[in-house]
Formats: C-alpha cells, structure tokens, sequence
C-alpha cells in the first residue's frame, strides 16, 4: 500500500480483517483505558475495570447467539487446535467411542488427537472426493452410544461449509473457528462449540467454548488442570490470567456485530458478498473452476483454480500489485482462496470480483 | 485518575506496568503496521511481516539472555499454569521421580499437576517458616537421578527470590514467570526456563520457553501434539496460529531492555526502586513489617503488613486515593503488595516510599 491511510484488500484465511472501527476504538484507549491511567494489558484480570469488559464479552455473545441458560460460554488459549486434544481428554473413555465427520484437515488432524484417549470411529468422509462436499445428513453412520459426534462446520482449505446440522442422539461437538458468528443457528443442537477467534471474533489468542452444562458432570475428572472445561467454568474463565487484550478485542468486536444490526443482517451481508466472487467465476465460462461442489460452498472461504499453474501464478502477482492480500491457497492444495469473513467489507469483495473480471479479459 | 494523559502509579502484580514508549509505539502502529494497511493483528502468521516481529523477538531474547545454541526459545500460551502440566507430561515417567523445591503457592501447584503423571518428590520446602526464605542450596535434598529439578525463582505472593541456583545432576526446571529478565543469568544451569509474559515481558497470553536441546530428544511421546515442546521447537512455534499481537508487544518489550542498556543495567535500576521501598519499611521502626527474611527478599514484588488489619485497610485506601493501583496483597494472604517490574518507573517507587513516609507520620 503506498498511502498510509489505505486499507488493504485483506483476503487472510486467518488471522484475518478485523472491523477499521474496532481498530480505532482499540487504537484510541490503548494507552489509557477508561480513564484509567492505565493501558487495557497493564490493568489486573482481577480488577472491576478488566472484569466488567470480560463479563460483557459473555453476554453480548449469549445474546446474539441466545445461548441457553444450560451453556457456559468460556475462554480458553491455545486454538481450536489445542480443543481438538481437550475434547477426548474431557470426553472420550479409554474403551470409549466418538464418531468424526471428515470433510478435510483441519477434522483429520482432531480425529488424530482422539486417538490418543480412546476410538475414535469415522463416521462419514467426504476424502475419496477431494473434500469438495459435506455428507449428505442421511450418510452418516452415527452411532446413538458414542461419546459424542465431532464436526468441522467450514473448512477453509476446501471452502465448504455444513448449510444444516444433523440431529444426533450423542451431543455434537463443532469446530465453528472459520464460521462463529456469520450467521444464526440453533444452539440446542450442540453440546460443545468451540472456535479460535482469529477468524470471526478478534485477534488470535483467544478461544471462544460454548457447553452445555450436562457434558460438564460425565467429563473425565483425573486429567490436568488447565486442561479441564470444568477448571474455566467454575472460575468464569478466570482461573489463572486470561488472554486479556484478546478478550477486549473479542468484546469490541462483539459490539460491532451487535451494530450491525445482528446474525441475521451479518449473514444476509456474507451471502451478498461471496455473491460476488462466487458469480465471477460461475460466469466466467471455467476461467476460474471453483473447488467445492456448489451446495457445499462455504461463505467465509472462496477456493478456485484457473486453467493452469502458471495463469494462476500470474493472477495471484498481478492481484497483489493491485493490493490484494492473502489470496494465495493452502499450502497443501495450492490454487486461490479469498476468505469472506465477517469483517471483510462489501467494497473489497466487489474489488476482487472486478478484478478477476478484468484479468480474465485481458487473458 | 483525574487527568486522561496522567499515568497511574501502577503496582499491579500481573498483568503489570508496560513501558510507556511501547504502548505509545503499539498505538500508533495498531491500524496500519509497517505501512502494510493492516493492523498486526489482521496479518498471516505465516506472512514475511509477522514472520520478522516473530524471528526478531526471539533473537532479541537470545541476544539479551546470551542463551547458547544448544537452547531453543519457543512460544506457547496457556501461561505458566499449562506449563506445570506440561513438564511431567513431557518429562516424568509413569515410575519415575522429580524433585520439587516448595517456596509458595505457585510451587505447589507445579507439584500437584506432577502428581498425575509420576512421583515427584518434595526436596525441600519453607512452608513451615510461612515462605518467608528461600531454602540454603546445602538444604536441598536433590536426587541425582530425578528426571527434574523444579524451582520458582520468584515467588509473587511471598515476596521472596532465589538469588543464586543450586548446580544440579538434574535437568534444572525454573518459573520464571515473574523474575525473567529482572537480571542477567547464567542460562546454562538450567535444562528449562519458562514464564508468562504478563509480568516482565509484555500482555498476558504469551508464555515463553528456553529449552535444551537434549530435553527434546529424551521427552515422552506419546501425548498431544500442543503439549509437547518439541511442536514447537520442530515448528518455530508456528505449527498452529500463535497469539500474533502478543509477540508483537513482547519484540517490543525486549527493544525496551536493550535501550535501557541491557540486563546489568536493568538488574541496578530494579536494585535501585526496590530499595526504596524496603528502605521506608526498614527505616520505620516496626511500623510496616516486610513479610520476608532480608537475604531472600524479592526486587519483584514487596510484601508487608501493618500494625492491624484496620490500618491496613486506611492504609490502601489512602493509598488508592493518592493514585497507587494493586497494593493489596494476594487475595490468599492479605496484607500489602508493590510490584516493581522491570517496567515500574523509579518515579513511582518513589513515590509510594514517600507516601509510606507520609502515611506513617500521620498515623
């Protein structure tokens, strides 16, 4: 960017944009916060200032969600990857099963973990077909004993995305860490969600838990201290220091999705935004081939190939220069991917859609 | 505070104090880093920008501590309470024994999470004497064939500091969580440093580990990808997204200790605030009470009681009045509490010693 004014055309799958007004707001208290003489990071997690920022960032999440009075929501560290080994530690007995839908890495990598405590059983895969569909609900082999069922509910290497959820007799766990908050859901049909916020919710660092209550009294008990859900419900999250400027962010940002008028405008707002990109390449007679199969399309991550690797290198140089960020793929599939998220405004959506207009004309 | 540029006299024991010049240089950097028009936080972790923030703190970080290269420094979250887990976990066999040095509440919590994975053993403690000293190093009852050797180098409710580190057949295991880079330390005696940033290092939600090499190879495997240390160390601590804005403020932190001079200076500037402090409390003729023995005082964390509860209670009202934020002791022990980290300006040393003067002269 040659102005330091400008903003970046910012396609990141992750750590991603964040609202400019949540960053302002951040930039303007970061050296004294609410008049405290104090930086938001210099401030005690035990302090009425910090507690009440903490304590508002659950709230306003259980209202836009609705949660349930039966669901704690908490925070925890380390990613959903680090939720992908708490979740059999917490759940899953030795001789114990759980059931995983596969719909691409992000869900094999949890179903690695789980084998660790127990057996975990592969109840649906969508592998053989490159990971281009969710299962069909009626595909899968559910078993009503298993400890419970894990899902990955966007998957941002593939760009799918589960449009319903199955109603399972085992409480259904969710990876929701690249699809939190883009649009309303049924909270009762999860036991457990769990997403890292560097997506939808604010800086990485924090992650965000939603459980039910019951899965709480079944959890395995002699296991480590941080590594229990039990350890951050039973001190709101404030058993040892929490990621504190994370929280805040995660508060700020809460509040701008609140001003946004709510889940329903935020996903009305995301759909008329992959809208955009996903019509550039529907319409652009298989210059751009997207990835996944249409009714699995995901709305937070846009994945496409052009004809040939080289075209490809050229499209990712020349939209850089145009002062795109982030629309390389995963490094383990290649090809291009812009990731939609929340924050990702409407105009740059419509930017990259011109422009890949544009180079296909002139190629 | 009345004024919104005046800063508070900040004694917070953690989250604490940051240097002012790295919040002023974090605020005007958080909308558009390095003219990227992003913020920090809305970059890739696997971007060459952040990428640089990430390499360059760990190089400072080497370069300040002179860590040889038979060490690795890595990044992880969780705080130190992970850690506690992490160390049997990785380290302790199922039969084998570790030795633990009690010198708090925060080595017994070590030793508790121990107790999951193997034996680990109580080497010597000074509970009985209220954690007031620290153990003589001829006190120690060291196992030479103990996986470990676990100490807390300072000790944040007490107020107590080791001030010299036994030399053990054991790999040497330190928190350091509110001591590190308080002074220059020969890295070499020790297997393994770890600590939460919130104190001496940055914001609260990054954890840093110096490790030998040789602990890697000899380490357990068969535990969760993000519990063991050698993800980290195989990884340059990006095998997942880390805590970005984190480490950010942690580069900057360490710029601020190389433009302080470096550790011996920053060792005789806390030698010089804490002195302050201890000076109005051993000049007052009994009328505070420091809470630790002299020769294993604290440069971190000052602890003292007054005559009665009630004039300890005038006293930290006052106190907050005047201005001055976290005197009051851990919610564990009661009594008072100044924390003088690294970033706790001699200023405001000085004028709680002055205050204490004056508050004593009064009552």
């Amino acid at each position: 960017m040659s102005s330091t004014n400008q903003r970046a055309f910012n396609f990141n799958a992750g750590p991603s944009a964040l609202p400019l007004g949540v960053l302002q707001t951040a930039q303007e208290q970061l050296v004294n916060f609410n008049n405290t003489g104090m930086s938001i990071m210099e401030l005690s997690h035990r302090s009425k200032d910090f507690e009440q920022v903490h304590n508002e960032a659950i709230a306003r999440l259980r209202t836009l969600y609705a949660v349930p009075d039966n669901y704690e929501i908490i925070f925890l560290q380390g990613g959903a990857s680090l939720q992908f080994s708490m979740i059999p530690m917490n759940f899953l007995q030795q001789d114990g099963q759980a059931d995983y839908i596969l719909t691409g890495v992000w869900s094999e990598k949890a179903l690695a973990e789980a084998k660790l405590f127990g057996t975990p059983v592969v109840a649906a895969s969508t592998k053989d077909h490159h990971y281009k569909h969710i299962p069909a609900i009626d595909e899968l082999n559910l078993n009503d004993a298993a400890a419970y069922v894990h899902i990955t509910t966007n998957n941002t290497i593939y760009g799918t995305q589960w449009k319903e959820f199955p109603a399972t007799t085992a409480p259904l766990i969710a990876d929701m860490s690249s699809d939190i908050l883009s649009t309303p859901i049924d909270i009762n049909k999860f036991g457990l969600i769990y997403a890292g916020a560097q997506k939808n919710l604010g800086p990485s660092g924090v992650t965000v838990v939603i459980i039910r209550k019951d899965l709480l009294d079944k959890a395995n008990t002699h296991i480590p201290t941080m590594l229990k859900y039990s350890t951050f419900t039973e001190n709101n999250s404030l058993y040892n220091t929490p990621p504190t400027f994370g929280i805040y962010m995660l508060g700020e940002v809460l509040k701008w999705v609140e001003a946004q008028g709510g889940l329903e405008k935020i996903a009305a707002h995301n759909e008329a935004k992959a809208k955009l990109i996903y019509d550039a390449i529907d319409e652009s007679n298989s210059f751009y081939v997207g990835h996944a199969d249409k009714e699995s399309r995901s709305l937070m991550n846009i994945t496409f190939r052009l004809a040939d690797e080289e075209l490809e290198k050229q499209f990712l140089a020349e939209a850089k220069e145009a002062g795109f960020v982030g629309l390389n793929g995963h490094r383990s599939v290649g090809g291009c991917r812009a990731s939609t998220y929340n924050a990702v405004p409407y105009a740059t959506c419509k930017a990259l859609a011109d422009f890949m207009v544009q180079f296909q004309a002139k190629h």
